[in-house]
């Protein structure tokens, strides 16, 4: 067809969890949803950060005429110090969030440039041929949204992250009536959630856990240490209502809980009407049935509050027999090793440990699959797209979509830098942009590569090995014997006469093969390989080997 | 007390799941109780396995009566290549657990001197001042037995591993008459598994995967691939009887399974009457609803048969759209990524997947919490020790006997290492021996220490920066300038300026130090910390820096 179609390309979070971002271009506008990063892969050796790829943004750069974003998550918002900068579009978020994405740009130091405008849930704005609409929807965070999208080519809806909680502890519920009118006008398309897209039933209320604190706090005689993600805050909220029921106060520890809960409190997420929050100096002599502390720590991560806790080295609590501890989250895919490690420890430390394999003491923020077919039978959609998800989830919602009745060839799987090209009657898979991890390490952005991540996984598994061969670069003879330096490869005190022996193989090789100056270029593989054939022979490991040729 | 007391120490397998290994000694009597190996943790960098620590057992080698295997599982058995050739004692174990060994010790080459004695269930030996029992165990590979060990300061049970389920596919149900006709006579310690002591309630029996991959094969119109651990013969047993039920042939694929399903088979733990297993050669041409493979692969191992077909690079079989693949067993710890991505892949290729997440296809093979007080109320044992756990599930289990009557005194939490002395009145911890993990690497087995370990570590982080630093031995002179070379640590087309302006750093760091021979200790430490400071400030990054001197 000739006329124009709108273009939706995921960019980053499908076929992977994390790093989510997408655009939608029509014509001459381009808008962007979401800018999240995820945390490295096991085999991303010393990456601190990915974000995604957004070298197909950077060339229609003029297009672009906002970033739009639907919460305050780090897998939404985490990438946008490093993209904000590279465009000059304004960023569309409501309060709280802003309040979230105004933290993570001052500290990557692009704050004072950033033009953050605030829409509240309800509210609309237009960016070039888009109109959108933000809708309030319930996740493990207050002021989510979802989006309603009237493009030139119909109405698309783009759930955000969900769950469909009736008694959400703080925000609002998702506005399922809203979404229902919608479906009786006709929606295009619909975007929606698919992270768990794996279990059955419903999601449990945010409540479920109130019930879950109350009890144990009810039921413990001495402090109780309640840990969860620090940008849970309806989790705190909890707290700080379980607090004042039971006449105890509320020690927050920890940098990012902290912050995270005065931003909170601020801007009126989070309310401690009955004045339970305390300081930490208000702690000495304080009885121990009286006290709670809030902590980070709920992955396990080394440098946090709880861990600290758990290993002695917290300046300031350490756990005591007869402390109760709630680890109030569930384990993000790749940190249950620390995070068992962490629980261990606390048992070592005589602690009482609660965590979600014995209490009900976390409910996730994402629809499981009655409520993604709810979404699904409200909305209506003419064409369905699952998207935050791994590949599984995305194929396990487009099976949900079919069993209430989506034909199979209007719903469209994709993976990042696909390209879907939609007008009303037809969408079709027509490409594929650049796309992929883009590696954060230290300073750079991007220029790690496939060969610097190879070295480092191959350094990792048998070390490194250093030959030092020096020669008289006139005749190309050998001035002394070859040096080996070894890291990480064998214990070099038990392993000395391997060592020095394959320095004997060096000067065994260099004087078969000769080393006049044309065949310097060889001398290096030639040691590398009989040097790999030795070590293995040995040792049965393979070190990195670098020969290296002084010639003086 | 001057009386001799009966000695138990752990040597592995508390405090962290696998390579499970413990010893009793009394006076001049020492047996030992299993010999497993661990995969090692992510941060065991390059290493291949991790065995217990025997220098105990080393200096009391004459001392040693025997080793007992309660099972065949790795965690049990596959310390043994290494461990017995030190010790010219026999192994005790049942007709199926024997058959594992021996393949154990066939690949370790340590087969020909090994002396195997085969004890069935509900059979007697003695070994020195102990009297041993083995009783039939239900655990998730059959011919498992706990142990009763009649000693001179009373009766002590081993659990082993184990669940109650009685009606077990393979195998004989745990003998609870024998334990409660004990627990009548009295017995003075129990040991007992803690594996899923989290778990609360009963392990379904093995009966209900048989009711799932019926329901699963009767509904697959195509091709059905089932994985599972190569040493589940009981789900092995259960793909055959399913098959013959619905007419179809299974055909094994992948080295382990096949190695294991001979060896079963021969033994009698395996029984294909309908004579359903199929060669290879008899695929070509089959109706697709008439196949079912049986593959390794459960675990996401990268060589195995069904990562290959994921990937497409399987010789034999590729997955076709309308493949039906079961993931019949549940990650291990550590293993979730992998899975993932191997699901993901079938995903990707046309596969419907069914794993743990989305069916009962799998039932693990350790007893839950109501279980394990079943155990504690028909040995009413006077003492109890939790074995076979990290340190969360040894403290739950604990927390279970207590509830179950055992006054908290009498139970003897240990970690490896640990010596529990025990007479007939009372029990104490009255010391530790060596302990800890010895790391397998290639060919070594001990010489990999923590030195090692950190320099992978460092290594894998932020790579390495050799610089080689030429001088003239008499006058301490620079011949030339300085060379670097890099591996893991930048791209170094894009980095180029950066490290040529740090090889005239070192000049400079030189000529500022002179190098005078007297001087040429500190060279290295100069070179190192100027180094580090520049490349942090440029990248955040810290490679290993790793300053040679090469002095003609």
């Amino acid at each position: 067809m000739t006329k124009p179609r709108l273009k939706i390309i995921p960019l980053g979070g499908l076929s992977e969890i994390g790093k989510n971002m997408m655009m939608m271009e029509y014509e001459n506008d381009i808008i962007v949803i979401d800018a999240g990063f995820m945390f490295p892969e096991e085999e991303m050796l010393g990456i601190d950060l990915v974000i995604p790829d957004i070298s197909y943004l950077l060339e229609n750069k003029e297009k672009i005429r906002g970033i739009i974003i639907t919460h305050g998550h780090d897998d939404h918002i985490g990438a946008l110090p490093y993209v904000l900068p590279q465009f000059n579009v304004p960023v569309y978020s409501t309060k709280l969030t802003q309040g979230l994405i105004s933290v993570k740009l001052k500290e990557g130091k692009a704050l004072s440039k950033a033009n953050l405008k605030t829409i509240h849930p309800g509210g609309h704005f237009t960016l070039g041929k888009f109109k959108i609409e933000f809708f309030p929807v319930c996740h493990s965070i207050p002021d989510a949204v979802g989006l309603i999208i009237h493009t030139p080519v119909g109405t698309i809806v783009h759930s955000g992250d969900f769950k469909i909680d009736y008694t959400p502890v703080s925000g609002k519920p998702t506005d399922l009536s809203r979404l229902a009118q919608l479906g009786a006008q006709g929606v295009l398309l619909l975007l929606a959630d698919s992270t768990y897209a794996e279990l059955p039933g419903y999601t449990p209320s945010e409540r479920v856990v109130s019930e879950t604190l109350d009890h144990v706090i009810a039921n413990a005689s001495g402090r109780v240490i309640i840990t969860t993600f620090s940008s849970l805050i309806s989790r705190i909220q909890q707290v700080i209502d379980a607090a004042a029921k039971h006449q105890r106060r509320v020690f927050i520890i920890g940098r990012s809980m902290i912050n995270t809960s005065h931003m909170a409190l601020k801007l009126g997420y989070l309310n401690d009407k009955e004045g339970v929050l305390a300081h930490l100096d208000e702690l000495k002599g304080m009885p121990h049935h009286k006290i709670i502390f809030a902590t980070t720590g709920s992955q396990g991560e080394p440098t946090s509050a709880l861990v600290r806790m758990a290993n002695r080295d917290h300046r300031q609590v350490h756990i005591l027999r007869g402390d109760t501890v709630v680890i109030s989250a569930t384990p993000v895919p790749g940190n249950e090793a620390l995070i068992n490690r962490t629980v261990d420890n606390l048992f070592k430390q005589g602690a009482q440990v609660l965590y979600s394999k014995l209490a009900q003491v976390h409910v996730h923020g994402h629809a499981s699959q009655e409520e993604l077919k709810l979404l699904l039978n409200l909305v209506k959609p003419r064409f369905f797209m699952p998207i935050h998800g791994e590949y599984r989830h995305l194929s396990l919602h487009s099976k949900l979509a079919q069993s209430v009745g989506i034909p199979r060839e209007n719903i469209f799987v994709l993976e990042d830098g696909d390209i879907l090209e939609l007008n009303p009657q037809a969408g079709k898979i027509t490409g594929k942009i650049t796309s992929g991890n883009v590696y954060v390490d230290g300073l750079s952005v991007g220029d790690i590569g496939s060969v610097v991540l190879r070295n480092r996984r191959m350094l990792s598994r048998d070390g490194i090995v250093v030959v030092i061969i020096t020669v008289n670069k006139q005749t190309g003879k050998l001035i002394s014997r070859p040096d080996i330096v070894s890291r990480g490869f064998v214990d070099t005190r038990e392993s000395k006469d391997m060592l020095e022996e394959s320095r004997d193989l060096v000067v065994r090789t260099l004087d078969h093969s000769g080393t006049r100056p044309a065949e310097w270029s060889l001398v290096n593989d030639k040691v590398r390989d009989t040097l790999n054939r030795f070590y293995y022979e040995q040792t049965k490991r393979r070190p990195m080997i670098l020969p290296f040729m002084v010639k003086v």
